[in-house]
């Protein structure tokens, strides 16, 4: 009973996310990036960490899991918000992108969206954007766990002018670099089915396969995307992709908000991902994804929070609230998706889902990424019912502690990991470029 | 020059709501309970403050108002969550509330709620349950602003154990006790169409001509509402009330879920005021009021949390978020409810609506009901947009002071008017017994 922990933890309560159970007065000991033990706490356990983090009054959970994210985008949060789609995307959001994304822009707004993961208890995300290393150094940095992926479209990126078109290429390059990596993996990021052609998309599934990647892909958000497909290619976008062989258990497709029957079953069979994104999917009214009932039909689900600029942050926690209480809404049943199920989603499933298959439940042998969330807030008492103050009650700033990875990113409610002023100042500065830049492109 | 503000503010950001407008580095100086000046900041204004308020970073806004709550419930949160609504309150609220309501519990649960409330930036509450006068006592020592309304129904109330059947004698009590306070007015509380017989409801608007009282009624939150009123009075709720003559300017109309045509002639005619509770009609699967309709055609609209049984918190930013991004995918329009209208809803509309011609904006004169909300958090950078980020990023934790009526209930997110582990463990104790309770009434 000699051994020491890198780092152990008492917390007054636990869900472990194995079950639907909550354990009291726990201990969970961490060694290097794995859970070592969990068990019962006795006060000779902490003599044996060379650090001891005291959860009193406070919850330890696996970290959350961000399906479907843009990090960079997170300095546009707010830009423009309640001005029509069509306005806000093509007249505003994408000339802008044109005009003023580059290296720099990557780092202000990547630091910033893993600031505020850390803070909202997200320990993994799954990115895609442009400048893939730039995201991938900057995620390295902070500590977070990430698959970043690389977009494909048909139409040039801001990214063209310093790395060329050849995205492959680009991706390469990172998957030599990050091969060995304990937190970042490369995946293929095709846009959506409407941004890239067949060909392109075979491209990219062949890439994969031989490199058994991630494809992270937007799929059937708007009803206009799917009658624009039916028109173009008398098909759906997902039974396009299907028949493309793009959709297996890797791929995650993000959205899904209008599927049909025969859709649906393409998911139950591939296995495909569906990321639900409902602030998104609410705030630039694309409509509601039937979560509750793809559930039913064993399609895979997790949740996921998309970018700022169409949310307008990054809580899963957030997003778990909006997601379950609409569900109910439109599924007319106030049983619906209840909140265990919603935070198996936000953790174990979503973890699962993106190929970790040693993630998202706290147990000996599981990586080391959790977090700790206070309960001595107002809005969380009494403790009646954990998994219903998770999802109804708690928004993300609860979160005290966040683990990852074997690491403390964030304690106390203080980022560590990341220099908040210097991220702050910095996010600052690209703000009022990005004022400058938009006058110019209205004609003020 | 010498004058001395009892209370004297310096803040980044100002929005004062009697505008759109957003001033910077301005001062808010308070004598007594009203606001004496605001203007733009200079050093020596620091001089003339008994108490100064530094707020670096901080938004200055008027209090945030909760049109329908029920405070006490608080105990009952996250209690019987994702069961089939008929069962939740027919068969586990109801009892318990039949057993175990007192006026210990009022306290301990007024306590917790005014706490909360405090906590999220909400200074003003309009309030139905149990034990007016417990209600009163607790809110009169957490320097809340409220409207405490008696609870009439044609069924038992807990409360009749103590206080009798006749509900007008206990308002007459508290109307002598409270005729004079500034921050506590008695309203009366019908709870339902459905739950007042005629001769209920008409003794009821009388008894308020009479005294220039509130009323503060549930009104077609349910389909099914609608549908057994319809059969049993051939009238919706609305128009029931209406030829009964309960609808003017003073009445306060929660949910509104499901308003026909006429009805909402009715509602603009009168000026009844429509509060919105999306979460608990979303929880509840009740349905979707449609606001922006509602506002377009001139009716009186403002938020409410409602009770955290069915919510599960009272955070009104909270509701502000939800509400106008489902009001964008209800309305199917992305500009539809923009978060000025919301914040506008939450402040200044809020506190017109329920009577207050003297609050509700940051202006020389009015009474002095004003939050301090901390921007220096990642989900609220960079500072683009101040309404929006209030709106769909801002969560209720980053108020950092409440004032309410001149006094400074909470100041570095700490709330001064109640002792927080008192009120915490009052809670718990209370949490036991209601446990314990339940499974009798389970039959465990």
């Amino acid at each position: 009973m000699s051994e020491k922990f890198d780092i152990g933890i008492y917390a007054d309560f636990l869900i472990p996310m194995n079950s639907s159970k909550v354990k009291e007065k726990f201990f969970i000991g961490i060694k290097k990036n794995r859970i070592a033990t969990v068990q019962p706490y006795k006060p000779q356990l902490k003599t044996k960490c060379k650090k001891f983090i005291f959860g009193k009054n406070m919850l330890c959970m696996p970290g959350l899991v961000n399906g479907h994210v843009h990090l960079p985008m997170t300095l546009f949060r707010g830009l423009e918000d309640d001005v029509p789609f069509h306005v806000w995307l093509f007249e505003r959001i994408l000339p802008l992108e044109q005009k003023i994304v580059d290296k720099g822009f990557i780092k202000a707004g990547t630091d910033l969206a893993a600031l505020e993961s850390i803070r909202f208890g997200v320990t993994t995300v799954n990115e895609m954007y442009f400048y893939l290393e730039e995201t991938a150094k900057s995620i390295d940095k902070s500590g977070l766990r990430a698959i970043i992926s690389q977009t494909f479209a048909d139409f040039p990126l801001p990214e063209d002018k310093d790395l060329g078109r050849d995205k492959f290429a680009v991706v390469e390059k990172a998957l030599k670099k990050y091969q060995d990596h304990s937190r970042i993996r490369v995946g293929l990021g095709p846009h959506a089915p409407y941004s890239c052609s067949d060909d392109l998309l075979v491209k990219i599934r062949d890439f994969a396969k031989l490199h058994k990647l991630p494809i992270h892909i937007h799929v059937s958000e708007t009803k206009k995307e799917v009658d624009d497909s039916l028109n173009q290619y008398k098909k759906t976008p997902p039974q396009r992709l299907y028949e493309l062989g793009i959709l297996s258990d890797k791929t995650i497709c993000a959205h899904c908000v209008h599927l049909n029957e025969e859709d649906q079953k393409i998911f139950t069979k591939t296995k495909a991902v569906v990321v639900h994104n409902p602030d998104s999917n609410l705030k630039l009214a694309s409509g509601m994804a039937p979560i509750s009932e793809y559930r039913e039909k064993g399609i895979s689900t997790m949740f996921g929070t998309d970018g700022t600029a169409s949310n307008n942050d990054l809580s899963v926690l957030g997003a778990m609230d909006i997601g379950t209480k609409v569900q109910k809404l439109s599924q007319k049943k106030e049983s619906s998706f209840g909140a265990y199920e919603a935070v198996r989603m936000a953790t174990v499933e979503g973890a699962r889902n993106l190929g970790y298959s040693d993630l998202g439940t706290i147990e000996e042998g599981m990586l080391a990424d959790m977090i700790l969330l206070d309960l001595s807030f107002p809005h969380l008492q009494p403790v009646n019912n954990i998994f219903s103050h998770l999802v109804y009650s708690a928004q993300g700033l609860e979160v005290d502690t966040t683990i990852c990875d074997g690491k403390i990113l964030m304690k106390n409610k203080k980022v560590l990991s990341l220099n908040q002023n210097q991220v702050f100042s910095n996010a600052q500065k690209w703000q009022k470029k990005i004022e400058k830049q938009l006058r110019t492109i209205k004609g003020e």
